[in-house]
């Protein structure tokens, strides 16, 4: 629906991830689809036709129509992560906000183009990691803080792991493992969720150490397609946080954090199992019982309900910044870039882990 | 309760842990205790009572008179890991049947003279892992098995953790941490069950390359107290298993196995939450349903119930062999040793990685 506090999107490629995104602005109350874009006016036309955009969406047959349209307040880039730096950019220095499919960039230099260009023209950047947005992430975020003496106390281990099967001819061909589109395969795609959420367990604080492990598995075109990799928080309070991507496993997308007086886990943390509720187990105060033939606890199942899908959480939370800037002068939130670019700057460390043969990298 | 297909067992040791597999002892049908020694005859009564131990049970105030003591079938050994070899070794040369708790050793050495001593003497050889012998586990084998079409698949990645919090007077003075006692720490206390996990799942092959991440912690003496390690095997199946065991932590005993078709999971493999049954989740063929808004289906709760305790379990099997042994002729079982060693070979790798600076070792 649109109103005057509505937020005009501009969609920049037909990828598949753009329907998701397309129907979560449809279904953001402060959002609306204003304009599709694709490299043929054909692709574009077929996009809203078949996920059923309104007839008042402007088609476009190139993505520099919908950052010239004035008319535009924001654009959504699911395009391939090689192509980022330069539309982000582009729509930046048009005064358009920028929410780009993640991985942010190809790397944090790339990145800090796009925030310097998104900061200088004082837009808000977001990037897509929807699982952020869920209700689901903030309870348990509660249960993370120092300040809850009910909570799960400082972090100790996190396990994170984002792995999908794909099939031989994606492995070889798919955008996401081709060099010049997607160069850091399985590392940019699965990885970036697993970093993001180690990040997120320890309030954001980066990491003192970074190493990949030796298990890496690349296709012939050397991109990463399996990739293991260890984070390590030093003194005062000690954290190390594995992470396991491939698209070579059955799905999983588990998480799992352990501090000194519980822990959560959750097997369906990027993407829920339903999109109206979802759950984690959280275990606080665990003792084996006299014997030590069993637990004095069970892990209680926290259930979180949410209206809106977290996708639409997310362009409802983009949305909300967009207009605060817009309507009200408001200066874009530093939040969500901060995010991207400590989670980037964790995913080169684990690159360059992997250039060195797998030696601690310190950040 | 006692026939003539009973094993009688002796305890050397009134360790905690002793108390339990005494009782489990007397719960197994084909076991019994005969006999149980201390270093002091006042301390091995004051055990006998506090656990009920019937009044028959000889009380010895050594352990020599256990193994000298000819109606004494098998052995039960709760002492401190730096004692094992001398009394295994001791044990077999009497005939006595050797049941060791974990670690089996404290390298593969001293593991190897207590194994050619069992083998040298017809004994049988089996370590305290209880969680084998649980049904649970053999159900969750059989959805790794590479001939059932409905399990998992090959296995890619396992994550497994052993994490048990502890005071400050433990990490420096109990015997799990003390360098002249149970000089792994950590390492041997907690590890041995993850790697233990991993080798199952690999169906017992050896890791050809096991890595040891930087972040451990030592107590004053120089004792594991905290160690994550990587395990990686290669084509044809390549799969990496990562570790992490710690006595800083909350509880928490994870065990996840993901291969092709699926995976499970499971939050108390070590001690599973209730004596009675033991639940895992099994999920199979997960794929996500249009717009990746969802999945297509949600992990099976599988409930597997058992009449005994594992640990009784474990000794029923343990009792079996020996009485098949002593009354039928049998060879001991290769099978019980044979996991010990490799999981001794895996810890004795994470141990040569972490004196190489966390340099990979293959195996």
């Amino acid at each position: 629906m649109a109103n005057n506090d509505t937020v005009r999107f501009g969609i920049l490629g037909c990828a598949k991830i753009a329907r998701k995104v397309a129907r979560a602005i449809a279904l953001a109350p402060n959002a609306t689809i204003y304009a599709i874009a694709s490299r043929s006016v054909e692709k574009a036309k077929k996009f809203a036709a078949e996920n059923n955009l309104p007839a008042s969406v402007r088609i476009y047959g190139s993505y520099d129509e919908v950052v010239e349209d004035s008319d535009v307040d924001a654009v959504y880039l699911p395009l391939p992560t090689s192509l980022h730096v330069q539309w982000a950019v582009t729509a930046a220095s048009k005064k358009k906000h920028v929410l780009v499919e993640k991985p942010a960039a190809l790397d944090v230099a790339e990145l800090d183009r796009i925030l310097e260009a998104c900061e200088s023209n004082g837009v808000q950047f977001m990037d897509g990691s929807m699982w952020l947005h869920h209700p689901r992430t903030a309870h348990m975020e509660q249960l993370l803080s120092l300040a809850n003496s009910t909570g799960i106390g400082p972090v100790h281990f996190i396990h994170s792991t984002s792995t999908m099967p794909t099939t031989q001819e994606f492995l070889e061909n798919n955008i996401r493992v081709k060099p010049e589109l997607d160069a850091l395969g399985a590392l940019g795609d699965l990885a970036w969720y697993c970093i993001n959420a180690s990040l997120w367990a320890k309030a954001y604080k980066l990491p003192t150490m970074v190493t990949a492990l030796p298990d890496v598995i690349r296709n012939s075109a050397g991109v990463i397609l399996s990739i293991t990799a260890s984070l390590q928080w030093d003194k005062p309070n000690q954290t190390v946080a594995n992470i396991h991507c491939s698209f070579l496993s059955h799905t999983s997308m588990d998480l799992a954090v352990c501090g000194s007086n519980g822990s959560v886990h959750v097997k369906d943390f990027i993407i829920p199992y339903k999109e109206t509720s979802a759950k984690f187990d959280f275990t606080f105060g665990a003792k084996f019982v006299d014997l030590h033939i069993g637990w004095n606890v069970k892990p209680e199942e926290v259930h979180v309900a949410n209206k809106l899908p977290q996708e639409a959480l997310m362009v409802q939370e983009f949305a909300r910044l967009v207009a605060s800037i817009r309507d009200r002068g408001s200066h874009p939130s530093t939040k969500w870039p901060e995010i991207s670019r400590k989670t980037q700057l964790v995913v080169d460390a684990v690159n360059k882990s992997l250039e060195l043969g797998c030696k601690p990298v310190a950040l």
